[in-house]
């Protein structure tokens, strides 16, 4: 049977299960990453797991996200990442390195191999033929750990490019044109594999663009093929050897299908405040900006920000406009400096950033009240930017830049200038050498635990009757940053549960905190479609159930949400028939009896409406391995109860 | 009468009284400027005095404080500056221009000429043969107004400069040593003026790194000739034309007088939490470091990073450590980069941060818990990195860069190699161009208020009785950091008095707030030796004011926050008998009786202790301008009633 590439990375990492879509499988993960917002959890894990030493081929822990330093907290959490990289074996990426997406894929993506990724825009290695999926970082913890990772076998929606991008339109455009065509529910539980002659003039970086944002259609996995732009990325950063070949098998067929012209596109972007809000650049322009923002991992690469400088060159941005320039890596900064564009940003006025994730996850750069911002980001949920009520828009390098130029959003081909060239260089800097190997292990190695890094609180199994109030409802489409959001207040408490807590849902309602801690015991929250979609984030998850939340009950779910509430032993219920959603109100006591008994006999469960006796019928899609997790009350249960069972 | 510089710059400008130490006398300020920390109130002060357009040849505002923007506070304050400058007419110089002091000396600083600026470091322009002085952002208001400014005659310390400086010294070395000669309150009320055969060798920017701590001693300014490396340096500002040689007469004699013999100079370092806890780097190498922090106004030449550039040539820095590069200004970035001394530090390891302040004013870059900051900046005053009990040291670029080589601290001289060269070049890239001159006053500017700009507060005048308890005692040497801390959490207070008084006195007492609501009324704060050092931020006086602060009594005060308080209406008083400060608890009951009578009487006051019916004899070192200001509460009101009086 001849296989698309999706199902050939997967076929070779089977561990068990079928290729039929649906079924559960489970996967052999050959590397993983962490980022320093999601790394620390994972680190905690590992302690808690008693691991020794990695079992994957390549791990490595980035620092990209906490990089402001306010007070002691970042830096602590930094230390403890180094610390516990020396004591379990992985590498460590310093502060200034970069964005872990593109450092991992300039130090480590090969094809054919898995990685699993605690941050959800992992994905964006399927640009080098690989299998990339994000994840909550007790999976990662487990990936590391060698065990398996499971999933259902997603359907594959095959997308074949044809044609070429005009003058001004580039690879954020093709992608924003996915958004607009799929939405940000459409891709769940699907891979989506892009082939065809399309792909001849996008790059590997191009393609990690088209990648990254994957994640914003709910995707499993982005999956593009390893030809000759992936070879030349490799030689690029002097490991050409690590080149294969992978594509698709001649007449492979995909469970859904769709084309993308590339000569037809032109310059689109995401309006405030959803990345498929997508409409032509033509639709919005001349309305004034506060900010052009460049950098983040969904334009990370080195045409991303010298196409800019080469817009920019012996011009001056407006004086209105904050033009704010973040690069990804020191691989990209260093090259900028070098190639003399880096000269040409600062000459027409721009801001240069620190390198890392900056203000794409909220840290700093947030916009003035109820001003414009452009961004080349890969998200503009509500708030996301460190400001309440933002007006982010999500576009190409090419419309932010000729945007800051004017004032106001501007379609870049009416710029009165050719298009600039751009040549990617046959060689780039060598950035691995700055990135600290894995050392001898060492049991002597102690973890640097500064004052605010917390064990994992406890957390009990299901009780037999769950009982509690409807503590909030929300509607469709929340994403993680709205159950718990990131920014430069919130993130430096990611190794301290009880003190992040205090954050949950509090951009919905600000009064969820102190309900809950007043409630004091076990409640309920409702969700519309796509519940828990964008980050990977499991303290979304973590704190959720640290105040009591113990069962989530919503239209559809996105995948790695999901499955962090599964890990944290919190139970994950969809409605029977959508139409339930509006019976359930804000405040009723909710009651299903007997949850773990009526799942293992119908995967469904009847819940409780005590006010008016009426009861609802709710379903579960669960995988048994999911099952047995939630029955233990968490996965950290789970391994604790095995290892106890091992005598340990 | 041949005259020192010092006293040919204060004739010159000298407006009424004599050049008698101690006289009180008023000069015509020619130049302002201010940042986006002090600058926001500015503003707000020159609205509520009705300005129409500025009255001085030049003023200037700089945004280099609040950078982070961490939510929609900073930014709004920068488009409220921004529109501001459009109003009034002053200069504008937007985010990611760099640090106020060395932008203005690149583009605006002219021997001989005054310079008012609501910065404490505002003296580093001595180094340009100019008398510079920080002062509160209100008096640089009526400067802008027109105003001339009140101070005493200072007196004038001279220092002879001989020798050259030994191979890995530099200028750094040479405040440190005045520090450790003169300690943190040793130069109240002076100016210091240098001279002699030692600063043939000392660059424009060499003297800057020195004038620009004379702060740290308490100075009054620090003062400079003007002569061939001044030229040399406004050619290459591509302003040669505006080069006036400044010297003292021959035979000139100075107040007080001292000598240092560069050639006998050694790396020195101050170590916490104090910029006069000198010591030679030889008594502290070995001890591990956190963080080697390159940057600041107090080091921000090219030669600052170019020599750490070249130090850090091919090599890598410890991995422990954070080599953190705070460019000081958008010409020296564009320079680093053209050079390739970007890339060598980077290619090394450092992280580059935003143009600005940065760190040194607690906006990021916070150390981690209980480690080793080693900083080229000014201050390393308790917590004003951000981390609570700091451990920062100040040293220069040489050794903060060696000891980022080797992960301890290390005497730059042990490195196994020659000290690297730099010459300054001929001509910078201009950067005049990138600020936003002054406009066409138009009356149709809207000032841009976001949410958090509030207005001024109404204070009214001393009570007839002044009573109240003695609600905080402290110790000597307390800062402006200490009164009301900077960092990036209290920082984008700066334009909401009621928010920014929360934390007023944290630093030292956390109940303090608390304490001073729940009395809400009047009360009485007794400090040691130089209460008030440091930063210029007026917030210190009116958050103080604003609590019911109604009189501070201290052994002796800094000039700046002397002042500060005088101007929003606290009364500055001294002990007569400096042990009478033992005998003041804190709790007690205090009272003056008619406070303006008193003082209007005898310049002096007694001071009633209710519980033990003691009383102890305060004195007052208020001028006839400061006792009017205090009479009716303050500057404001004064302006007020004058305009009243004026029927407007």
């Amino acid at each position: 049977m001849s296989m698309n590439l999706s199902q050939k990375l997967i076929q070779s990492h089977l561990v068990s299960g079928s290729l039929e879509p649906g079924c559960p499988i489970e996967i052999k993960i050959d590397q993983t990453l962490a980022q320093d917002g999601t790394g620390t959890l994972v680190m905690l894990e590992l302690e808690a797991l008693g691991l020794s030493k990695i079992k994957t081929e390549v791990s490595a822990q980035y620092v990209d996200h906490n990089l402001l330093q306010t007070d002691f907290k970042n830096a602590d959490d930094h230390l403890f990442l180094q610390s516990a990289c020396r004591k379990f074996g992985l590498w460590f990426s310093r502060p200034g390195n970069g964005v872990s997406h593109p450092v991992h894929m300039a130090c480590f993506d090969i094809p054919g191999k898995t990685l699993l990724g605690a941050d959800s825009h992992t994905c964006a290695a399927g640009s080098m033929g690989m299998l990339a999926i994000g994840a909550g970082g007790l999976q990662v913890a487990m990936a590391i750990a060698g065990v398996p990772f499971a999933l259902k076998m997603p359907k594959v929606l095959g997308i074949k490019l044809e044609g070429g991008l005009p003058p001004w339109v580039s690879a954020k455009d093709i992608i924003l044109e996915m958004l607009r065509r799929r939405t940000v529910k459409g891709c769940v539980n699907k891979v989506v594999e892009y082939y065809g002659p399309g792909l001849a003039n996008l790059t590997a970086m191009d393609r990690h663009v088209i990648a990254n944002m994957g994640q914003e259609m709910g995707t499993t996995a982005s999956v593009f093929p390893a030809d000759k732009a992936v070879r030349a990325f490799l030689k690029q950063q002097h490991r050409e050897s690590d080149f294969v070949e992978m594509k698709a098998d001649e007449g492979a067929s995909y469970d859904e299908h769709d084309t993308i012209n590339l000569s037809n596109l032109e310059p689109l972007i995401a309006c405030p405040s959803s990345p498929d809000k997508v409409v032509s650049v033509r639709e919005v322009v001349g309305r004034p900006i506060y900010q052009s923002y460049i950098g983040s991992s969904a334009n990370p690469g080195l045409r991303d920000f010298t196409i800019p400088a080469r817009i920019v060159s012996g011009r001056r941005i407006a004086d209105d406009v904050s033009f704010d320039i973040n690069p990804t890596s020191r691989q990209l900064l260093e090259e900028l400096s070098r190639s003399g564009d880096l000269t040409k940003l600062l000459e027409a006025g721009a801001r240069l950033h620190q390198t890392g994730c900056g203000g794409c996850i909220g840290m700093g750069q947030a916009p003035a009240t109820g001003r414009i911002s452009l961004r080349t980001v890969p998200r503009n949920f509500p708030g996301r930017s460190g400001t309440a009520e933002d007006k982010v828009y999500l576009c190409s390098p090419e419309t932010a830049t000729a945007s800051a130029l004017k004032g106001v959003i501007t379609d870049p081909r009416d710029l009165d200038m050719d298009y600039p060239s751009f040549q990617e260089p046959e060689y780039l800097p060598d950035i691995r050498p700055l990135l600290q190997p894995p050392q001898e292990i060492s049991v002597t190695v102690e973890l640097i635990k500064g004052p605010n890094i917390k064990p994992l609180p406890n957390f009990d199994k299901l009780p037999k009757v769950l009982i509690g109030p409807l503590l909030l409802k929300t509607g469709d489409n929340v994403s993680t940053d709205e159950i718990l959001p990131a920014g430069a207040e919130i993130l430096p408490l990611r190794s301290n549960i009880p003190a992040i807590s205090r954050y949950t849902f509090s951009r919905i309602d600000e009064s969820f905190y102190q309900r809950a801690i007043k409630l004091s015991g076990d409640c309920f929250v409702v969700g519309g479609e796509n519940y828990g979609q964008g980050s990977s984030r499991e303290h979304a998850a973590v704190s959720s159930r640290f105040l009591g939340v113990r069962c989530i009950i919503a239209k559809s779910m996105a995948r790695i949400h999901r499955r962090n509430l599964i890990n944290f032993g919190v139970l994950p219920l969809l409605f029977e028939n959508l139409n339930d959603y509006d019976r359930l109100e804000q405040g009723a006591i909710l009651e299903i009896d007997e949850p773990i008994v009526q799942l293992k006999s119908s995967n469904s469960v009847k819940l409780l409406i005590k006010s008016s006796g009426e009861s609802i019928k709710l379903r579960s899609d669960l995988s048994k391995d999911e099952f047995e997790v939630l029955e233990v009350g968490g996965m950290i249960n789970q391994v604790r109860e095995k290892h106890l069972n091992t005598g340990k």
